[in-house]
């Protein structure tokens, strides 16, 4: 009896950590995004010279009651689920504990320049927040739509490369080292932030015919750019019919789980504006 | 009688503010975007040192003309409407107040640096132009298309926000401060900077491993920048057939209220060439 | 007799000038693309210091020659074609005399600075080109695009400018002129030059709000790039349908002047692969 | 008999070495394939002065082992061929040529800045990678979209080109020598940075009228960098929907040579997910 009273008691809190249903697992996932901000926020701040020595105390405590939080949450988390190695060596468990361990190693082990390194760790709880968005039903269609047009923009990002492995070679050779073309590595550095239109101007060319292969790399890269945008446009475009398949000449919708408000029949188009049973408006209440 | 007649002089002026349907309400129109153009200019070139010290008195005049009418219009639309709070309390209203006041308050309470804060309030009025654009039938059109894919772009640009904290956060921790990578919220603001393809060139990474990561950053902004464009793209490109709707298999295509020249019908399709009643053609006078 | 031999030889000239259908008529133009890219060489070489001063005889020497040639044909348009004043006061016929005489005019009034300026106008003569490239079907088709999405990509052009005007009057405020922000329209200027991702970097803010204001333009910069993006590609879309209309839900496709190889049948589809008349192969030299 | 064998000795070193249809071919491919990303890191290193100068026999040892292979792979290439002139014309024949000769020549010709020169020739070494990246299906698609909208971008980066050199010219007129802009082709190559969005910032403007025109070029070229985005996607989503063509009013779908796994039927429509014959899945193992 009472081992059943202490499952019941895993199970609440398993529901309200892992699951995002229920009004008590919605307000965690709230509190948990607010954390998260607020660690990622001390962080930057933290590095921040001017703001980091006036207010360390106060960052030091901010510190430590989220860590405290984190430490609290990781172990629930691996008490209420079934195997906790599965959690542990999981991509966010992973996560979790990497995060949360360096205030403790700072604790301990103090050096400036580790510190300062293990520090930034933290900000892996960044990865958090994206899990959480998960539930937001756009990122969904939009991971869908880069992962479909990844591997055509992936072979064009290539191509790209060994353009730009080609041209920095060129220009290493025009250039020279007077104008910060110090090495091809560097030159390759400079083609791509060039090609991409960044531009940061750290390095530029300033002989004419260097002028003139800088020029001709811009315009490339003008004509360019237009080709991911073209895959991911048309990938977009496509998905925006998905809903809509063909079948041996007859057109199959996708049907909805929507329900009409006067007879209760579901199934409906993605597009109905009526009830296909009983003909009243689906969207009578808008 | 007089009352009436007064009635009839405040709902004509109503008209001419409110309306653009008369001719004279379009003339009050085209007289006001003038003068908030010309006040705009105003403060623009009074902030140039070299101008607005030369010609200090000509701008004080100019300011002194546009703040009278302002004055003049501001009471005028209060008079005017029949709830003068609704008015008052608006986005427009509040506006309206707060570009018109700074003039006055400079003349009562003479202090150079907040002078300067109080006068840019001024330029608040560069919204009302916006107002008038409204009757741009286009720019509802495109308001639309920007409003419908602004939860798709407000994802994705969340998304680049988080890697854009990760990414600074590594070229803090490897570029350190000497390469103006001081802060980790100076090397998120850097990462911005980069992914968005601005590249100020103020900070730049130095160290190979520095330019390596900006290298692969970039490339992965040059991707990046198809996904909001795809998005946008498809969007548009599916307003572009909203006029045609299917119910049940058929086809419901949108009915305009264009009359045709010959035989007065109406409700002829948007993409209609002739007449669906007489045959004639819709666009004889083109 | 003699006066009907003149009128030949003058409307021969004629079509070879102003015609480009006949072999005599696209050897005239070839000749006067090469002139014309000769002579905007010469104008952009001779504006290079090092350059202008060693070979200084030989660019004289060109630029006569081709300033000779050109009044030849200045003179010879005037007379060939009927009403020589409609020439003359034309777009074309104005460029060709502002480009034609400021060698004469440097000839007679020598004043360094005055010259700089007055043979720059030379390089007017690049419009000429693009009257040439004329001819060349895609062109056309590109400027219907582009003439299309004009009204809209003004529109979305002038929301931008509004926005820009906004945001720099307060990166203004908040930078202040150590920074570079020294008057509004320069941070009007900077705002246009960091939102339309070009970024030069001689003006960059170094507050840590300026760089958070900054930050939050780039972004919006970033998602607003997409918009006439999506514009222009959905009316590039449309247009590529346009040979296809619908009047009264009957289809009716764009036909071509194609002739069938093996009937001679006429008036196809533009996607016809087949003849509609004998079913003969459309593409079969290919 | 030993001919026959020596024949067939040669028809196997042919098939590894050209085709890539066996195990032996796509090994020896994936072996090259490192090979050729070696010798680049290895250039690319060697141009680093400190690491240069540090491991200078680690790379001389190490291009020694590369040029080895290469020559031995141009040799085996030259005999496995039926007519060896075709292949040592060729361009890829003609880049193995020049990717393994430098090394060579750097051994009895030996002069530092003619060897800078020389060795960066085995940077060629890149275009073998595409020849291989040649059997990735989605890279033929690629370019097959580039190419069919090449004559489009091609003459609107002409269009773009003249109104640099206009832009250019006049931003010469303006600014003048002290901003940078010390001749009409620096200001048109400036021009080209600023069009283009990469934005440098070694020259900018610095007189009021020349941010001006600079603010007017930059919101051009923002409306700009959306007509060849458009065209692109227009091609690419044309090419989406190639698979379908309709002849006379009837559509005609591209059938794939997919067999079924219960009925073995084939020619399926590229998007059917069951067998036309038998209606048994046909994606049944994914």
């Amino acid at each position: 009896m009472e081992k059943d009273s202490k499952y019941n008691w895993r199970q609440k809190l398993h529901d309200i950590i892992y699951e995002a249903d229920t009004p008590a697992g919605k307000s965690f996932d709230v509190i948990l995004l607010i954390l998260i901000l607020a660690s990622i926020i001390l962080v930057m701040l933290e590095s921040v010279k001017s703001i980091g020595a006036r207010y360390h105390d106060f960052f030091e405590i901010g510190e430590w009651i989220i860590t405290i939080f984190f430490t609290i949450e990781y172990f629930a988390r691996i008490i209420t689920v079934k195997k906790p190695s599965t959690y542990i060596f999981s991509f966010y468990g992973l996560i979790d504990f990497f995060s949360t361990i360096p205030q403790y190693l700072a604790f301990f082990f103090i050096g400036s320049n580790a510190l300062l390194t293990i520090r930034a760790l933290r900000l892996l709880r960044v990865f958090r927040i994206l899990k959480i968005t998960r539930y937001v039903g756009e990122s969904n269609k939009l991971a869908k739509a880069i992962k479909d047009s990844k591997a055509k923009v992936s072979i064009f990002l290539f191509a790209v490369l060994i353009l730009c492995i080609i041209a920095g070679t060129l220009m290493y050779m025009i250039e020279g080292e007077e104008s910060g073309f110090s090495s091809i590595p560097v030159s390759v550095y400079w083609c791509i932030v060039t090609l991409t239109t960044v531009g940061f101007g750290d390095i530029a060319p300033v002989t004419p015919l260097g002028q003139l292969i800088a020029a001709i790399i811009m315009i490339m890269g003008y004509g360019i750019i237009a080709v991911p945008t073209g895959i991911v446009s048309a990938e977009y475009a496509k998905d925006q019919d998905a809903s809509k398949i063909t079948i041996d000449g007859e057109d199959y919708v996708h049907m909805n789980t929507q329900a009409c408000e006067n007879c209760n029949a579901r199934k409906h188009r993605d597009d109905a504006l009526f009830c296909h049973n009983c003909g009243h408006s689906l969207f009578i209440n808008e």
